[in-house]
Protein backbone atom coordinates (compact mmCIF):
# COMPACT_ATOMS: atom_id res chain seq x y z
CA UNK A 1 0.00 0.00 0.00
CA UNK A 2 0.93 3.33 -0.46
CA UNK A 3 0.75 5.27 3.54
CA UNK A 4 1.22 9.22 4.40
CA UNK A 5 1.83 9.38 7.73
CA UNK A 6 1.19 12.72 8.94
CA UNK A 7 2.66 13.99 12.23
CA UNK A 8 6.49 13.01 12.90
CA UNK A 9 5.58 13.04 16.39
CA UNK A 10 7.30 9.58 18.84
CA UNK A 11 3.77 7.54 17.27
CA UNK A 12 4.57 9.27 13.39
CA UNK A 13 7.91 7.66 13.66
CA UNK A 14 7.78 4.59 14.77
CA UNK A 15 4.33 3.82 12.73
CA UNK A 16 6.49 5.50 9.80
CA UNK A 17 9.24 3.49 10.28
CA UNK A 18 7.77 -0.37 11.01
CA UNK A 19 4.95 0.24 8.32
CA UNK A 20 7.92 1.07 5.80
CA UNK A 21 9.57 -2.56 5.93
CA UNK A 22 6.58 -3.49 3.98
CA UNK A 23 4.38 -0.13 2.41
CA UNK A 24 5.35 2.60 0.43
CA UNK A 25 5.48 5.49 3.29
CA UNK A 26 5.96 8.89 3.36
CA UNK A 27 6.46 11.00 5.94
CA UNK A 28 4.18 14.43 6.48
CA UNK A 29 6.49 16.39 9.49
CA UNK A 30 5.09 20.14 10.82
CA UNK A 31 8.27 21.43 9.95
CA UNK A 32 10.85 22.17 6.76
CA UNK A 33 13.96 21.37 8.77
CA UNK A 34 12.68 18.03 9.98
CA UNK A 35 11.76 16.63 6.69
CA UNK A 36 15.11 17.13 5.28
CA UNK A 37 16.48 15.76 8.25
CA UNK A 38 14.81 12.54 7.90
CA UNK A 39 15.15 12.48 4.20
CA UNK A 40 18.85 13.16 4.35
CA UNK A 41 19.58 10.53 7.59
CA UNK A 42 16.72 8.24 7.86
CA UNK A 43 14.41 7.79 11.73
CA UNK A 44 16.13 6.01 13.89
CA UNK A 45 14.41 3.57 15.65
CA UNK A 46 16.11 2.22 18.59
CA UNK A 47 19.24 1.20 16.93
CA UNK A 48 18.01 1.07 13.49
CA UNK A 49 18.45 3.29 10.64
CA UNK A 50 15.27 3.27 8.20
CA UNK A 51 15.14 5.36 5.38
CA UNK A 52 12.01 7.39 4.28
CA UNK A 53 10.95 10.13 2.09
CA UNK A 54 9.48 13.49 4.48
CA UNK A 55 8.27 16.53 3.31
CA UNK A 56 6.42 19.34 4.98
CA UNK A 57 2.84 19.00 5.64
CA UNK A 58 2.63 22.50 3.65
CA UNK A 59 3.42 20.43 0.39
CA UNK A 60 0.62 17.92 0.81
CA UNK A 61 -1.48 19.65 -2.52
CA UNK A 62 2.21 18.19 -4.58
CA UNK A 63 2.13 14.38 -3.12
CA UNK A 64 0.61 11.26 -4.85
CA UNK A 65 -2.68 10.21 -3.78
CA UNK A 66 -2.14 7.73 -0.78
CA UNK A 67 -4.31 3.99 -0.36
CA UNK A 68 -4.21 5.42 3.43
CA UNK A 69 -3.61 8.52 5.67
CA UNK A 70 -2.45 8.23 8.86
CA UNK A 71 -2.60 10.90 11.21
CA UNK A 72 -0.35 10.76 14.31
CA UNK A 73 -0.26 14.85 15.35
CA UNK A 74 -1.39 15.39 18.89
CA UNK A 75 -5.33 16.80 19.18
CA UNK A 76 -4.91 20.09 19.60
CA UNK A 77 -3.36 19.92 16.23
CA UNK A 78 -5.85 17.57 13.94
CA UNK A 79 -7.61 20.70 13.26
CA UNK A 80 -5.50 22.38 11.17
CA UNK A 81 -3.89 19.28 9.60
CA UNK A 82 -7.81 18.12 8.66
CA UNK A 83 -8.78 21.23 6.95
CA UNK A 84 -5.65 20.62 4.72
CA UNK A 85 -6.02 16.90 4.44
CA UNK A 86 -9.77 16.97 3.51
CA UNK A 87 -9.62 18.24 -0.23
CA UNK A 88 -6.91 16.13 -0.71
CA UNK A 89 -7.67 12.13 1.17
CA UNK A 90 -9.21 10.20 -1.42
CA UNK A 91 -9.11 6.95 0.60
CA UNK A 92 -9.80 5.60 4.16
CA UNK A 93 -7.90 8.47 7.32
CA UNK A 94 -6.72 6.47 10.15
CA UNK A 95 -6.97 8.69 13.51
CA UNK A 96 -4.02 7.35 16.49
CA UNK A 97 -4.74 9.90 18.82
CA UNK A 98 -5.19 9.54 22.70
CA UNK A 99 -8.40 11.23 23.45
CA UNK A 100 -11.88 11.45 21.03
CA UNK A 101 -12.22 15.11 21.11
CA UNK A 102 -12.16 14.32 16.99
CA UNK A 103 -14.54 11.79 17.37
CA UNK A 104 -17.04 14.66 18.09
CA UNK A 105 -15.55 16.75 15.45
CA UNK A 106 -15.59 13.97 12.63
CA UNK A 107 -19.23 12.65 13.44
CA UNK A 108 -20.44 16.33 12.69
CA UNK A 109 -18.73 16.54 9.59
CA UNK A 110 -19.42 14.91 5.58
CA UNK A 111 -16.83 13.72 3.81
CA UNK A 112 -16.57 10.79 1.23
CA UNK A 113 -13.94 8.13 2.01
CA UNK A 114 -13.97 6.26 5.39
CA UNK A 115 -12.88 7.31 9.17
CA UNK A 116 -11.02 4.62 10.95
CA UNK A 117 -9.97 5.72 14.30
CA UNK A 118 -7.29 3.34 16.45
CA UNK A 119 -6.01 3.24 19.94
CA UNK A 120 -1.74 3.02 20.04
CA UNK A 121 -1.18 0.58 23.30
CA UNK A 122 2.25 0.76 21.98
CA UNK A 123 5.11 2.55 23.95
CA UNK A 124 7.13 4.90 22.28
CA UNK A 125 9.41 8.04 23.46
CA UNK A 126 10.60 10.52 20.51
CA UNK A 127 14.70 11.65 21.61
CA UNK A 128 14.94 13.79 19.03
CA UNK A 129 13.83 15.02 15.47
CA UNK A 130 14.68 11.44 14.04
CA UNK A 131 15.25 9.34 16.97
CA UNK A 132 12.71 7.34 18.44
CA UNK A 133 12.74 4.69 21.07
CA UNK A 134 10.04 1.64 20.77
CA UNK A 135 9.78 1.02 24.69
CA UNK A 136 6.68 -1.24 24.64
CA UNK A 137 5.66 -3.65 22.07
CA UNK A 138 1.97 -4.30 22.10
CA UNK A 139 -0.69 -3.69 19.48
CA UNK A 140 -2.38 -0.75 17.75
CA UNK A 141 -6.48 -1.49 17.97
CA UNK A 142 -8.75 -0.16 15.01
CA UNK A 143 -12.39 0.44 14.48
CA UNK A 144 -14.42 2.00 11.70
CA UNK A 145 -15.99 5.60 12.66
CA UNK A 146 -17.04 6.37 9.22
CA UNK A 147 -17.49 3.26 6.55
CA UNK A 148 -16.36 -0.41 6.84
CA UNK A 149 -12.83 -0.29 6.25
CA UNK A 150 -11.43 -1.55 9.31
CA UNK A 151 -11.19 -4.83 9.15
CA UNK A 152 -9.43 -5.18 6.04
CA UNK A 153 -6.94 -2.43 7.19
CA UNK A 154 -6.17 -4.81 9.66
CA UNK A 155 -5.52 -7.41 7.54
CA UNK A 156 -3.28 -5.08 5.36
CA UNK A 157 -1.40 -3.21 8.23
CA UNK A 158 -0.37 -6.49 10.61
CA UNK A 159 2.33 -8.06 11.12
CA UNK A 160 3.80 -10.02 13.81
CA UNK A 161 6.39 -7.63 14.30
CA UNK A 162 3.83 -4.54 14.72
CA UNK A 163 0.37 -5.87 15.45
CA UNK A 164 -3.15 -4.78 14.94
CA UNK A 165 -6.28 -5.52 15.99
CA UNK A 166 -9.95 -5.31 14.95
CA UNK A 167 -12.21 -3.70 16.75
CA UNK A 168 -15.98 -3.49 16.61
CA UNK A 169 -16.98 -1.16 18.77
CA UNK A 170 -14.86 2.16 18.19
CA UNK A 171 -16.97 4.01 21.79
CA UNK A 172 -16.02 1.14 23.85
CA UNK A 173 -12.24 0.95 22.26
CA UNK A 174 -11.76 5.09 22.54
CA UNK A 175 -13.63 5.37 26.10
CA UNK A 176 -11.84 2.78 28.18
CA UNK A 177 -8.64 4.15 27.35
CA UNK A 178 -9.77 7.88 27.74
CA UNK A 179 -11.38 6.84 31.16
CA UNK A 180 -8.26 6.10 32.17
CA UNK A 181 -6.27 9.07 30.85
CA UNK A 182 -9.22 10.65 32.30
CA UNK A 183 -7.65 9.83 35.81
CA UNK A 184 -4.27 9.20 35.38
CA UNK A 185 -3.14 12.21 33.60
CA UNK A 186 -4.31 14.92 35.40
CA UNK A 187 -3.64 14.02 38.63
CA UNK A 188 -0.21 13.52 37.89
CA UNK A 189 0.37 16.14 36.51
CA UNK A 190 -1.20 18.32 39.08
CA UNK A 191 1.05 16.16 41.90
CA UNK A 192 3.86 15.57 39.89
CA UNK A 193 4.10 12.14 41.08
CA UNK A 194 4.65 8.95 39.20
CA UNK A 195 1.73 6.49 38.19
CA UNK A 196 2.34 3.98 40.83
CA UNK A 197 1.77 7.10 44.12
CA UNK A 198 -2.39 7.49 42.94
CA UNK A 199 -2.46 3.62 44.09
CA UNK A 200 -0.37 4.03 46.66
CA UNK A 201 -1.41 6.84 48.54
CA UNK A 202 -5.16 7.02 49.80
CA UNK A 203 -5.81 10.16 49.38
CA UNK A 204 -4.94 10.30 45.99
CA UNK A 205 -6.54 7.18 45.23
CA UNK A 206 -9.54 8.82 46.56
CA UNK A 207 -9.52 11.29 44.10
CA UNK A 208 -8.68 8.94 41.13
CA UNK A 209 -11.53 6.88 42.57
CA UNK A 210 -13.88 10.01 42.51
CA UNK A 211 -12.77 10.88 38.69
CA UNK A 212 -13.09 7.63 37.08
CA UNK A 213 -16.86 7.46 38.05
CA UNK A 214 -17.57 10.87 36.77
CA UNK A 215 -15.87 9.91 33.54
CA UNK A 216 -17.44 6.25 33.44
CA UNK A 217 -20.96 7.53 34.17
CA UNK A 218 -20.34 10.28 31.34
CA UNK A 219 -19.63 7.79 28.67
CA UNK A 220 -21.85 5.15 29.80
CA UNK A 221 -19.60 2.48 31.09
CA UNK A 222 -19.47 0.38 34.17
CA UNK A 223 -17.47 2.27 36.93
CA UNK A 224 -16.79 -1.33 39.08
CA UNK A 225 -15.38 -2.61 35.65
CA UNK A 226 -13.55 0.74 34.60
CA UNK A 227 -11.87 1.37 38.05
CA UNK A 228 -10.44 -2.11 37.94
CA UNK A 229 -9.23 -1.02 34.27
CA UNK A 230 -7.71 2.10 35.29
CA UNK A 231 -5.97 -0.02 38.48
CA UNK A 232 -4.34 -2.43 36.04
CA UNK A 233 -2.60 0.81 34.40
CA UNK A 234 -1.34 1.80 37.25
CA UNK A 235 0.04 -1.08 38.04
CA UNK A 236 1.86 -2.01 34.95
CA UNK A 237 2.64 1.70 34.54
CA UNK A 238 3.64 2.23 38.05
CA UNK A 239 7.13 3.92 37.24
CA UNK A 240 5.97 6.16 34.17
CA UNK A 241 5.78 9.63 34.55
CA UNK A 242 2.69 10.35 32.55
CA UNK A 243 2.81 12.06 29.24
CA UNK A 244 0.61 15.52 30.69
CA UNK A 245 3.10 15.42 33.58
CA UNK A 246 5.60 15.60 31.30
CA UNK A 247 4.07 18.42 28.93
CA UNK A 248 3.01 20.61 31.95
CA UNK A 249 7.16 20.01 33.38
CA UNK A 250 8.08 20.93 29.63
CA UNK A 251 5.62 24.22 29.56
CA UNK A 252 3.94 22.12 26.91
CA UNK A 253 0.51 22.85 25.70
CA UNK A 254 -1.63 19.38 27.00
CA UNK A 255 -4.16 17.29 25.88
CA UNK A 256 -6.46 17.98 28.81
CA UNK A 257 -8.99 19.61 26.27
CA UNK A 258 -9.58 16.24 24.39
CA UNK A 259 -9.66 13.82 27.76
CA UNK A 260 -11.17 15.77 30.89
CA UNK A 261 -13.05 18.59 28.24
CA UNK A 262 -14.63 15.40 26.45
CA UNK A 263 -15.66 14.10 29.67
CA UNK A 264 -17.20 17.14 30.71
CA UNK A 265 -18.65 17.71 27.06
CA UNK A 266 -20.42 14.35 27.45
CA UNK A 267 -21.54 14.62 30.99
CA UNK A 268 -25.23 14.42 32.02
CA UNK A 269 -25.06 16.38 35.54
CA UNK A 270 -21.89 18.16 37.35
CA UNK A 271 -18.60 16.45 37.21
CA UNK A 272 -16.88 18.93 40.05
CA UNK A 273 -13.84 16.65 39.87
CA UNK A 274 -12.98 16.72 36.44
CA UNK A 275 -13.65 20.03 36.35
CA UNK A 276 -11.19 20.67 39.43
CA UNK A 277 -8.52 19.06 37.19
CA UNK A 278 -9.36 20.27 34.47
CA UNK A 279 -8.84 24.19 35.28
CA UNK A 280 -6.26 23.15 37.31
CA UNK A 281 -4.25 21.91 34.02
CA UNK A 282 -4.95 24.82 32.40
CA UNK A 283 -4.14 26.96 35.16
CA UNK A 284 -0.55 24.98 35.55
CA UNK A 285 0.04 24.93 31.97
CA UNK A 286 -0.28 28.98 31.91
CA UNK A 287 1.55 29.22 34.60
CA UNK A 288 4.53 27.22 33.26
CA UNK A 289 4.41 29.83 30.21
CA UNK A 290 4.61 32.49 33.04
CA UNK A 291 7.77 30.81 34.79
CA UNK A 292 9.69 30.21 31.85
CA UNK A 293 9.21 33.55 30.77
CA UNK B 1 -0.71 40.74 85.15
CA UNK B 2 0.83 37.26 85.00
CA UNK B 3 0.38 35.77 81.88
CA UNK B 4 1.55 32.12 81.00
CA UNK B 5 2.30 31.90 76.96
CA UNK B 6 2.22 28.38 75.61
CA UNK B 7 3.56 27.92 72.34
CA UNK B 8 6.80 28.81 70.74
CA UNK B 9 6.28 29.17 66.89
CA UNK B 10 6.05 32.62 65.38
CA UNK B 11 2.93 33.56 67.12
CA UNK B 12 3.77 32.58 70.87
CA UNK B 13 7.43 34.03 70.42
CA UNK B 14 6.18 37.62 68.99
CA UNK B 15 3.01 38.22 72.10
CA UNK B 16 5.45 36.87 74.73
CA UNK B 17 8.01 39.66 73.96
CA UNK B 18 5.63 42.28 73.55
CA UNK B 19 3.57 41.37 76.41
CA UNK B 20 6.64 41.12 78.75
CA UNK B 21 6.89 44.99 78.50
CA UNK B 22 3.84 45.60 80.49
CA UNK B 23 3.14 42.32 82.28
CA UNK B 24 4.80 39.25 84.09
CA UNK B 25 4.54 36.61 81.28
CA UNK B 26 6.38 32.68 81.39
CA UNK B 27 6.93 30.83 78.10
CA UNK B 28 6.14 27.17 78.33
CA UNK B 29 8.03 25.65 74.89
CA UNK B 30 7.91 21.93 73.98
CA UNK B 31 11.13 21.18 74.18
CA UNK B 32 13.28 21.88 77.24
CA UNK B 33 16.22 22.44 74.92
CA UNK B 34 14.22 25.67 73.28
CA UNK B 35 13.16 26.53 76.40
CA UNK B 36 16.88 26.45 78.16
CA UNK B 37 17.86 28.66 75.20
CA UNK B 38 15.37 31.33 75.90
CA UNK B 39 15.69 31.45 79.50
CA UNK B 40 19.50 32.13 79.06
CA UNK B 41 19.45 34.37 75.86
CA UNK B 42 16.06 35.92 76.03
CA UNK B 43 13.72 35.98 72.49
CA UNK B 44 15.54 37.95 70.05
CA UNK B 45 12.21 40.34 68.07
CA UNK B 46 13.87 41.85 64.92
CA UNK B 47 16.91 43.66 66.32
CA UNK B 48 15.88 43.60 70.60
CA UNK B 49 16.50 41.04 72.71
CA UNK B 50 13.84 40.35 75.44
CA UNK B 51 14.55 38.36 78.86
CA UNK B 52 11.89 36.10 79.64
CA UNK B 53 11.26 33.19 81.48
CA UNK B 54 10.73 30.00 79.72
CA UNK B 55 10.41 26.52 80.72
CA UNK B 56 9.07 23.03 78.95
CA UNK B 57 5.49 22.42 78.78
CA UNK B 58 5.73 19.58 81.13
CA UNK B 59 6.83 21.52 83.82
CA UNK B 60 3.08 23.00 84.38
CA UNK B 61 1.93 21.44 87.13
CA UNK B 62 5.07 23.44 88.66
CA UNK B 63 4.12 27.01 87.68
CA UNK B 64 2.58 29.79 89.40
CA UNK B 65 -1.40 30.23 88.51
CA UNK B 66 -1.45 33.01 85.85
CA UNK B 67 -4.32 35.60 85.22
CA UNK B 68 -4.17 34.44 81.53
CA UNK B 69 -3.20 31.55 79.49
CA UNK B 70 -2.50 32.36 76.17
CA UNK B 71 -2.61 29.13 73.71
CA UNK B 72 -0.53 29.66 70.62
CA UNK B 73 0.55 26.23 69.34
CA UNK B 74 -0.65 24.68 66.09
CA UNK B 75 -4.34 23.34 66.17
CA UNK B 76 -2.86 20.04 66.10
CA UNK B 77 -1.18 20.57 68.80
CA UNK B 78 -3.98 21.64 71.11
CA UNK B 79 -5.45 18.63 72.58
CA UNK B 80 -2.43 17.43 74.21
CA UNK B 81 -1.94 21.11 75.10
CA UNK B 82 -6.03 21.58 76.41
CA UNK B 83 -5.18 17.46 78.58
CA UNK B 84 -2.66 19.29 80.32
CA UNK B 85 -4.14 22.53 80.99
CA UNK B 86 -7.35 21.72 82.12
CA UNK B 87 -6.94 20.57 85.06
CA UNK B 88 -4.21 23.39 86.00
CA UNK B 89 -5.67 27.01 84.37
CA UNK B 90 -8.20 29.39 87.14
CA UNK B 91 -8.26 31.98 84.85
CA UNK B 92 -9.13 32.90 81.21
CA UNK B 93 -7.82 30.86 78.48
CA UNK B 94 -7.01 32.85 74.89
CA UNK B 95 -6.64 30.69 71.78
CA UNK B 96 -4.77 31.78 69.09
CA UNK B 97 -5.10 29.68 66.38
CA UNK B 98 -5.93 29.59 62.32
CA UNK B 99 -9.02 27.13 61.79
CA UNK B 100 -12.21 26.35 63.84
CA UNK B 101 -11.75 22.96 65.06
CA UNK B 102 -10.97 23.83 68.70
CA UNK B 103 -13.86 25.71 68.99
CA UNK B 104 -15.76 22.13 68.21
CA UNK B 105 -13.81 20.71 70.82
CA UNK B 106 -14.27 23.41 73.72
CA UNK B 107 -18.08 24.24 72.80
CA UNK B 108 -18.74 20.48 73.60
CA UNK B 109 -16.43 20.23 76.94
CA UNK B 110 -17.34 21.14 80.48
CA UNK B 111 -14.89 23.71 82.38
CA UNK B 112 -14.95 26.74 85.19
CA UNK B 113 -13.11 29.46 83.55
CA UNK B 114 -13.54 31.92 80.24
CA UNK B 115 -12.89 30.77 77.32
CA UNK B 116 -11.32 33.84 75.07
CA UNK B 117 -10.50 32.94 71.14
CA UNK B 118 -8.71 35.36 68.80
CA UNK B 119 -8.17 36.02 65.49
CA UNK B 120 -4.02 36.88 64.75
CA UNK B 121 -4.01 39.42 61.79
CA UNK B 122 -0.21 40.36 62.81
CA UNK B 123 2.21 38.92 60.76
CA UNK B 124 4.90 37.36 62.36
CA UNK B 125 7.92 34.72 61.10
CA UNK B 126 10.05 32.35 63.30
CA UNK B 127 13.96 32.64 62.04
CA UNK B 128 14.69 30.24 64.57
CA UNK B 129 14.26 28.75 68.10
CA UNK B 130 14.39 31.85 69.72
CA UNK B 131 14.37 34.85 67.12
CA UNK B 132 11.05 36.43 65.16
CA UNK B 133 10.55 38.69 62.63
CA UNK B 134 7.98 41.22 63.33
CA UNK B 135 6.71 41.25 59.75
CA UNK B 136 3.22 42.54 59.35
CA UNK B 137 1.86 45.11 62.33
CA UNK B 138 -1.80 44.28 62.75
CA UNK B 139 -3.94 43.97 65.41
CA UNK B 140 -5.40 40.84 67.70
CA UNK B 141 -9.17 40.81 67.95
CA UNK B 142 -10.72 38.72 70.61
CA UNK B 143 -13.88 37.36 71.06
CA UNK B 144 -15.69 35.35 74.14
CA UNK B 145 -16.24 31.68 73.27
CA UNK B 146 -17.49 30.86 76.67
CA UNK B 147 -18.20 33.47 79.56
CA UNK B 148 -17.62 37.44 79.14
CA UNK B 149 -13.94 38.06 79.99
CA UNK B 150 -12.84 39.16 76.25
CA UNK B 151 -13.86 42.99 76.66
CA UNK B 152 -11.88 43.51 79.96
CA UNK B 153 -9.01 41.54 78.44
CA UNK B 154 -8.47 43.70 75.62
CA UNK B 155 -8.51 47.05 78.53
CA UNK B 156 -5.90 44.82 80.10
CA UNK B 157 -3.53 43.57 76.84
CA UNK B 158 -4.19 46.54 74.61
CA UNK B 159 -0.95 48.78 74.11
CA UNK B 160 -0.46 51.13 70.73
CA UNK B 161 2.59 49.08 69.90
CA UNK B 162 0.72 45.74 69.91
CA UNK B 163 -3.08 46.53 70.04
CA UNK B 164 -5.77 44.18 70.78
CA UNK B 165 -10.03 44.65 69.59
CA UNK B 166 -13.21 43.44 71.18
CA UNK B 167 -15.75 41.96 68.88
CA UNK B 168 -19.19 40.68 69.58
CA UNK B 169 -19.27 37.60 66.99
CA UNK B 170 -16.51 34.66 67.52
CA UNK B 171 -18.12 32.52 65.06
CA UNK B 172 -18.15 36.02 62.40
CA UNK B 173 -14.46 36.89 63.62
CA UNK B 174 -12.98 33.33 63.13
CA UNK B 175 -15.38 32.66 60.09
CA UNK B 176 -14.29 35.02 57.69
CA UNK B 177 -10.64 34.38 58.48
CA UNK B 178 -11.68 30.47 58.13
CA UNK B 179 -12.86 30.54 54.84
CA UNK B 180 -10.17 32.82 53.07
CA UNK B 181 -7.70 30.05 54.31
CA UNK B 182 -9.70 27.49 52.89
CA UNK B 183 -9.63 29.13 49.97
CA UNK B 184 -6.19 30.30 49.26
CA UNK B 185 -4.00 28.26 51.80
CA UNK B 186 -4.78 24.49 50.02
CA UNK B 187 -4.97 26.09 46.34
CA UNK B 188 -1.20 27.73 46.91
CA UNK B 189 0.17 24.44 48.32
CA UNK B 190 -1.31 22.42 45.63
CA UNK B 191 -0.32 24.30 42.49
CA UNK B 192 3.05 25.43 44.62
CA UNK B 193 2.41 29.24 43.81
CA UNK B 194 2.49 32.62 45.37
CA UNK B 195 -1.23 33.99 46.71
CA UNK B 196 -1.09 36.71 43.87
CA UNK B 197 -1.19 34.06 41.38
CA UNK B 198 -4.66 32.55 42.58
CA UNK B 199 -5.98 36.38 41.01
CA UNK B 200 -3.70 36.38 37.77
CA UNK B 201 -4.51 32.93 36.35
CA UNK B 202 -8.49 32.78 35.62
CA UNK B 203 -8.20 28.84 35.91
CA UNK B 204 -6.67 28.87 38.88
CA UNK B 205 -9.41 32.14 40.24
CA UNK B 206 -12.62 29.72 38.62
CA UNK B 207 -11.63 26.99 41.68
CA UNK B 208 -10.58 29.68 44.17
CA UNK B 209 -14.13 30.85 43.52
CA UNK B 210 -15.88 27.56 43.83
CA UNK B 211 -14.02 26.65 47.12
CA UNK B 212 -15.30 29.82 48.61
CA UNK B 213 -19.04 29.12 47.13
CA UNK B 214 -18.31 26.31 49.55
CA UNK B 215 -17.14 27.15 52.24
CA UNK B 216 -19.29 30.83 53.02
CA UNK B 217 -22.51 28.37 52.58
CA UNK B 218 -21.06 25.73 54.95
CA UNK B 219 -20.49 28.56 57.46
CA UNK B 220 -23.26 30.79 57.01
CA UNK B 221 -21.83 33.34 55.46
CA UNK B 222 -22.92 35.56 52.30
CA UNK B 223 -20.94 34.62 49.26
CA UNK B 224 -20.30 37.48 47.37
CA UNK B 225 -19.55 39.35 50.71
CA UNK B 226 -16.56 36.65 51.25
CA UNK B 227 -15.06 36.64 47.94
CA UNK B 228 -14.55 39.95 48.03
CA UNK B 229 -12.46 39.79 51.53
CA UNK B 230 -11.03 36.66 49.67
CA UNK B 231 -9.68 38.98 46.43
CA UNK B 232 -9.06 41.50 48.82
CA UNK B 233 -6.39 39.27 50.94
CA UNK B 234 -4.97 38.31 47.76
CA UNK B 235 -4.37 41.51 46.72
CA UNK B 236 -2.43 42.27 49.68
CA UNK B 237 -0.52 39.43 49.98
CA UNK B 238 0.02 38.42 46.61
CA UNK B 239 3.91 38.52 46.94
CA UNK B 240 3.15 35.50 49.84
CA UNK B 241 3.69 31.89 49.98
CA UNK B 242 1.01 30.49 52.19
CA UNK B 243 1.67 28.73 55.26
CA UNK B 244 0.34 25.58 54.04
CA UNK B 245 2.74 25.74 51.12
CA UNK B 246 5.43 26.00 53.06
CA UNK B 247 4.23 23.39 55.20
CA UNK B 248 3.91 21.13 52.03
CA UNK B 249 7.77 22.08 50.83
CA UNK B 250 9.24 21.85 54.02
CA UNK B 251 7.47 18.36 54.77
CA UNK B 252 5.56 19.66 58.10
CA UNK B 253 1.67 18.24 58.68
CA UNK B 254 -0.61 21.10 57.86
CA UNK B 255 -3.47 22.61 59.51
CA UNK B 256 -5.87 21.05 56.92
CA UNK B 257 -7.90 19.39 59.08
CA UNK B 258 -8.92 22.71 61.29
CA UNK B 259 -9.32 23.98 58.06
CA UNK B 260 -10.62 22.29 54.93
CA UNK B 261 -11.93 19.79 57.54
CA UNK B 262 -14.30 21.89 59.43
CA UNK B 263 -15.85 23.31 56.05
CA UNK B 264 -16.53 19.50 55.39
CA UNK B 265 -17.80 19.00 59.13
CA UNK B 266 -19.94 21.85 59.07
CA UNK B 267 -21.42 21.63 55.36
CA UNK B 268 -24.69 20.96 54.88
CA UNK B 269 -24.56 19.19 51.11
CA UNK B 270 -21.65 17.74 49.09
CA UNK B 271 -18.23 20.00 48.92
CA UNK B 272 -16.79 18.00 46.14
CA UNK B 273 -14.28 21.45 45.71
CA UNK B 274 -13.00 21.29 49.47
CA UNK B 275 -12.70 17.64 49.16
CA UNK B 276 -10.72 17.54 46.67
CA UNK B 277 -8.32 20.17 48.08
CA UNK B 278 -8.12 18.40 51.64
CA UNK B 279 -7.39 14.72 49.96
CA UNK B 280 -4.65 16.35 48.10
CA UNK B 281 -3.02 17.88 51.10
CA UNK B 282 -3.29 14.97 52.26
CA UNK B 283 -1.67 13.40 50.26
CA UNK B 284 0.69 15.54 49.43
CA UNK B 285 2.41 15.85 52.81
CA UNK B 286 2.45 12.16 52.72
CA UNK B 287 4.28 12.14 49.79
CA UNK B 288 6.74 14.54 50.77
CA UNK B 289 7.29 12.35 53.86
CA UNK B 290 7.93 9.38 51.50
CA UNK B 291 10.42 11.22 49.16
CA UNK B 292 12.09 12.73 52.30
CA UNK B 293 12.98 9.51 53.85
Amino acid sequence: MRIIVIGAGAIGLLAAAKLSTIHDVQLLTRTNEQAKLISSRGICLNEETIHINAIPLDGLNTVQPADLYIICTKQYDIKSVWNKLVAHAAAPVLFLQNGMAHTDMLLSATFEYPIVVGSVEQGAVRVDQRRVLHTGKAVIRLANLAGTSAEKLVQHLHDSTFPFLFEKDWHRMLGRKLIANAVINPLTAIYRVKNGELLDCPAFCAIAQKLCEEAAEALDFDFAEQWEYVRHILMTTKANRSSMLKDIEAGRPTEVESISGYVQKHAKRAVPYTDFVYYSILGLTRQQERTSL
